[in-house]
């Protein structure tokens, strides 16, 4: 049993982050360039609302731009488009992110495709998606991105591991599967993806070296499910009520059952979470960069 | 054991693909359109040259129409490019095969970014490839497409299987790891990716449903490395000599030991090799169709 789990962070690791980037966002400033990302929120939703507005909260607390866009529920796939095309011809917005789920009336795809590629901080247009499967990212959506630097902050080489993930949607689940098992350092891991269509995920689990959980399913995972010492990487959010009554956030990792289990394990809230809003950022500013670079 | 092991013949399935898709072409012939490819074909590979003959000889047995354009070894990549973006707006020409691999000062990844992903038949643009990943496929590349027609014709149903690719090629590996996972009939499988740099690949191979080799190393998969049962795919095309001196081509699964444990084997040659090809001519004619509809 490992007695010291190193709890990884990423709220720490995040500020690092910042800092990191504070040097390229002077750079940008010293030319009259501020990054800026343009938000489309459709509806009511009031989890998009809070994700927004946590995204957009970072944008100000680091004198970065971010105007959010709203639309009502009933919006026309041809008024989002509309707008989208606008953002991309607009030399003033870097990136662009419209925020999932849409109404059900409209087709996401169409809209995801319809974003410049070069604005699409998000990384979840197929240009960008295929970059990756093809081993030379260009954008990588942001959490599976943050993920990944976990493995390079602390050190963890995925080089002939074994990593399970859990979920196979496209913003999470299927990205970092890629990234893992690409041809690069702190990557080139074995990696089995396991879904909904999956039988008996927990036996693979229990020979993972590295388990991510990317399901919404809360406390999927406990500490019989995982061998020693295995690492586990916590992307779920889910709010439930706790045994007082009291509405509480926790993962899909069952964090008290494994903490004594594992090599390393992210908490909820306060892991994944903050890196995908970090890597918003670092990707913002990598539009500007480049956006910059091509005029 | 398996005394019965089905041999899973590409070269009769192929001939029942270009059966359905006679109608198909005689519906564009009527249209006076002859599904077309263009091919390009850089400096003197003679494995290259087999290819492509092989590939332009069954569009000729069809009475579809091939061009094979030739290019010296030393050709710049702007004269690559320059054509291809001729063949681009050439409306007489409905798909475009850049012959891999290219010669070591060409950028194939630049290469393959200038073709129209409309007319991208071997699916390796990146916008095609990023459909892919996203489960919303447009051309898909031939080998995985054809491979998955297999498990289609002969009814295997992947859904909670446990398949090992073992190669990440993006012509092979990558995709048929995306394709076999995505959440769909004839998929909907764990899907676990080995590659050069994983350890002990026969730990994984023992446990597989489905095995797919990728990796073009002669007799890498035997009897001992898989579980009773177990159904392979194999990729691989090899040229080596047997033991009386006479030059053979064999695949990555060594099947002789293999035939009598398996559910079922791909063979070499007749396998996987005739499927990549009628993909390749079924993903012209979808071409030949979605231009018209187009125009």
């Amino acid at each position: 049993m490992n007695q010291n789990p190193k709890i990884l962070s990423g709220t720490e690791l995040s500020s690092a982050v910042f800092s990191k980037l504070s040097n390229r966002i002077v750079n940008l400033k010293n030319k009259s360039i501020t990054p800026t990302l343009a938000v489309i929120l459709v509806g009511e939703n009031p989890a998009s609302k809070v994700y927004v507005r946590n995204k957009t909260k970072r944008f100000e607390d680091l004198s970065l731009e971010s105007k959010t866009i709203l639309f009502d529920q009933d919006v026309s796939e041809a008024e989002l488009i509309n707008k989208i095309s606008e953002l991309n011809s607009d030399v003033n917005i870097h990136g662009i992110l419209v925020q999932l789920p849409l109404p059900g009336h409209i087709d996401s795809e169409k809209i995801l495709l319809s974003i410049n590629p070069i604005k699409d901080v998000d990384g979840f247009h197929p240009y960008n998606l295929g970059h990756l499967a093809a081993g030379v990212p260009t954008f990588i959506p942001c959490t599976p991105k943050g993920i990944m630097r976990f493995f390079e902050h602390y050190d963890y080489e995925l080089k002939g591991k074994h990593v399970v993930v859990v979920g196979r949607s496209n913003i999470v689940g299927r990205p970092i599967s890629i990234l893992t098992s690409l041809k690069k350092k702190y990557s080139d891991a074995t990696t089995t993806i396991c879904h909904s269509g999956s039988k008996n995920i927990y036996n693979y689990t229990k020979v993972a070296d590295i388990i991510i959980l990317a399901i919404g399913s809360p406390n999927f995972l406990k500490a019989e499910h995982i061998k020693n010492g295995a690492i586990v990487i916590d992307v779920g959010i889910n709010r439930i009520i706790d045994s007082n009554g009291k509405p509480i956030l926790v993962g899909d990792a069952d964090f008290t059952s494994l903490k004594n289990k594992v090599e390393a394990i992210t908490p909820v809230p306060g892991g994944v979470g903050p890196m995908t809003i970090a890597m918003l950022v670092e990707n913002t500013v990598e539009a500007a960069e480049k956006l910059t670079k091509h005029s």
